[in-house]
C-alpha cells in the first residue's frame, strides 16, 4: 500500500538516527514545583542509562531571580552542584538535557558547556516569543550545546505563522525542531501532516524533527509512533506517562516497540514497580474526563486541572464552560 | 498526501455507513460475571438512546445448561424476560445486540426475531470453530437476525488461514466481519494492512467490516479511528473503556471524535460522573504494565488477570513467565 513508500523504516528492522529522550522529572515536575526527593532522581537517571535511553531531561533551567527556590524544587533550576550530585560527571552514553522557557531563563543561567554535565538545552517558546528563542539557542550553541526548540500551542496557531516561524528556525543553529503537541489535541492524520510540514523544512537545512504529545485523547503513544513512521527522529516520552494533566507518551510502551537492541524495557519494568506506581497514588495523573474535553476542544489544561483539583465531578458544567471559551 | 487517496472520508464531513456498537455490559461483564445491577444496565441503555449509539451489545446469549445461573449474572444469558424489564419493547432508534459464543450458545437459545427485542445476534469464534460458527450465523440469519462474526485471536493465526477463514465468512450470509484485536497487540501498520485485507474480501460480497480493539497499549481508540479511516463502518467501545483487563476503546473518545451530528456526548458525560466513575474504583480496569506485557507480547491477558488479582508485583518475574510463553 502507499503508505509504505512514504514511511522511513520497516516493521523488523531499526533507525539509527532514532533517539529516545526521557523527560519524566521535567514534564512531571509541573505537577508538584520539581520537588522530587534526590533518590527519585537519581533511579530515573539510572535506570535511563541502564535502559539505552539516549537523552534525559532533567529538569528546567529557571532563574533562581524569577522563580522562589523556596517553593520550585531544585530540578526548577538546575543548578551544576544539584545535578553533580545525582549524575557525577555522568561518565555514560545517556545524554543531559534541561529545558529553558522563555522570560525564566537568561544567558547567564547557561554556563559554557566545559563547564557544565548538561548537553543539550531544551528552549521552549510560544509563537509570540520567537526572538527571545532564537538568542537563546544561539546562546546556547555558541556555548556548545546541542539545542532544540520546542514551539508549544501550535493548534492554536494559525498555518501561515506556524510556516513562517519554521522558516525561521530553519535559519539558526538549531539542531532538532519540535513537533509539540501541548493540548493533547491532535488525531493520527493532523500529525501525518504536521510532520511532513515539518520534514519539507528541516530536510533541507539538515535539522531533525522531534515529537513532544500529550495523553489527553489517549493518543500520546499512537502519535509518537505515527511520526515516527514518518520520519521523526527525537522522541519524547516519561515512564509510566509522569506528567501534567493527562501525561505524556509512557516510555515502557515506546521501549516495547523499538527494536534497536540497545534499548531494553527490564530496569524500566523495575523502576515503575518501585518507584512509580506509589508515585502514582500520590500524583494521580493519566487520562481523566476532564482532560480529555481540553484535548477535544483543544484548550490549555489548566481548566481540566484546576477542576480535579478542586474536586468537581460535574463534566457537564466543565464541557459547557469550555464550549464557552471556543473562538 | 497518499493517504488521503486511501481513505475513505474526510477531516469535516461524515460517513453514514458508521455504525457505533456500545459494547459495555458484554465486556464489562467478563470483569464480574455479568452481575450489573438491573439500574446500572438501564442506565447504559438510556445513555445510548440519547447519545445516538446505533447497537448496545448487553450480553451474552449462554444456554443456562451449559453455564451456571448462580455463578452468572443475567447479562450472560439475556433471557427475554431480562431483556424486556430493562428495554421494554424498545420503541427508540437503538438495536440491541447479543453475544453467541461457540460451544455456550445453540440455536434452541435463539428464538425468531419477532419475538424478541433483540436486532443482532454476534457469533464469537475461534480458528477452529468456523463450521459451529456458520451454523449458528445461519440460523440466526433464518430467523430474522442481523449478524456479524467476531473471529478471535487471530494475532496468533497464520495468514494463510486468516484468509481461508474471511473466504469462507464472505460466501455465508453474515452482514459484519470484525477485525478483532483479542490481545491489544496490534499497531496501526498492522489495522491498516489488515482493514485492507478484510475490505478486500467483504467489498465483493457487499458485507461490512467491523472493529473491536482492546487497550493493552493504549491504541485501542488510535486503532479504532485508523481502521475508521480506512474503511471500517462498525465500531466497538465502551463507556470509559470498561472491559476485562486493559479495557477496550472509549465510547467518549469516539463521541468527540465523530462528526455524526446525531451523536451527543452530554448524557454520556453524566453517566461517567454517576455511574462509571464509581465502579471503575471497584472494577479497576484500564492500562496497566502487566496488560501492556501481554500485549506487546501478543498472549492472551489471562496471566495478567491472574497476576493483577494475586496482587503480584513483579513486573520483571511476569515478563520472563510471558517470555518462556512465546512459540
Amino acid at each position: 500500500m502507499s503508505l509504505i513508500k512514504e514511511k522511513k523504516g520497516t516493521w523488523i528492522t531499526y533507525r539509527p538516527d532514532i533517539k529516545v529522550l526521557d523527560c519524566t522529572i521535567r514534564d512531571g515536575g509541573l505537577i508538584n514545583n520539581y520537588q522530587f526527593g534526590e533518590d527519585f532522581v537519581r533511579a530515573v537517571y539510572d535506570t535511563c542509562v541502564e535502559i539505552g535511553v539516549d537523552y534525559m531531561e532533567i529538569g528546567k533551567i529557571a532563574s533562581p531571580k524569577v522563580m522562589s527556590t523556596k517553593e520550585f524544587g531544585p530540578w526548577n533550576f538546575c543548578l551544576e552542584e544539584d545535578l553533580r550530585s545525582v549524575v557525577g560527571s555522568n561518565e555514560t552514553p545517556l545524554k543531559l538535557a534541561v529545558m529553558a522557557d522563555i522570560g525564566r531563563t537568561f544567558k547567564e543561567n547557561i554556563r559554557p558547556r566545559e563547564d557544565s554535565v548538561v548537553d543539550m538545552v531544551r528552549v521552549a517558546a510560544y509563537i509570540h516569543q520567537i526572538p527571545a528563542a532564537i538568542e537563546l539557542i544561539e546562546d546556547a550553541h555558541s556555548k556548545g550545546y546541542e539545542t532544540t526548540i520546542n514551539l508549544m500551542a501550535i493548534s492554536k496557531v494559525s498555518e501561515t505563522d506556524l510556516d513562517e516561524a519554521l522558516d525561521i528556525f530553519a535559519n539558526t543553529n538549531v539542531d532538532v525542531i519540535y513537533l509539540v503537541d501541548s493540548f493533547g489535541t491532535y488525531y493520527s492524520e493532523q500529525i501525518h501532516r504536521l510532520v511532513k510540514k515539518y520534514l519539507n523544512i528541516t530536510e533541507q537545512v539538515g535539522k531533525k524533527v522531534g515529537i513532544h504529545a500529550h495523553n489527553n485523547q489517549q493518543l500520546a503513544y499512537a502519535n509518537t509512533i505515527e511520526s515516527l513512521i514518518m520520519g521523526t527522529s527525537y522522541l519524547d516520552a516519561t515512564v509510566y506517562g509522569l506528567g501534567r494533566g493527562a501525561g505524556n507518551c509512557p516510555l515502557e510502551l515506546l521501549m516495547g516497540f523499538l527494536k534497536n537492541p540497545k534499548y531494553n524495557i527490564v530496569p524500566l519494568l523495575k523502576l515503575i514497580e518501585k518507584y512509580v506506581k506509589p508515585l502514582h497514588l500520590e500524583m494521580n495523573w493519566g487520562y481523566d474526563i476532564p482532560y480529555m474535553l481540553v484535548g477535544q476542544l483543544n484548550e490549555h489544561p489548566r481548566t481540566a486541572i484546576e477542576f480535579i483539583k478542586n474536586d468537581e465531578r460535574d463534566f457537564v458544567k466543565l464541557h459547557n464552560t469550555l464550549l464557552d471559551m471556543q473562538p
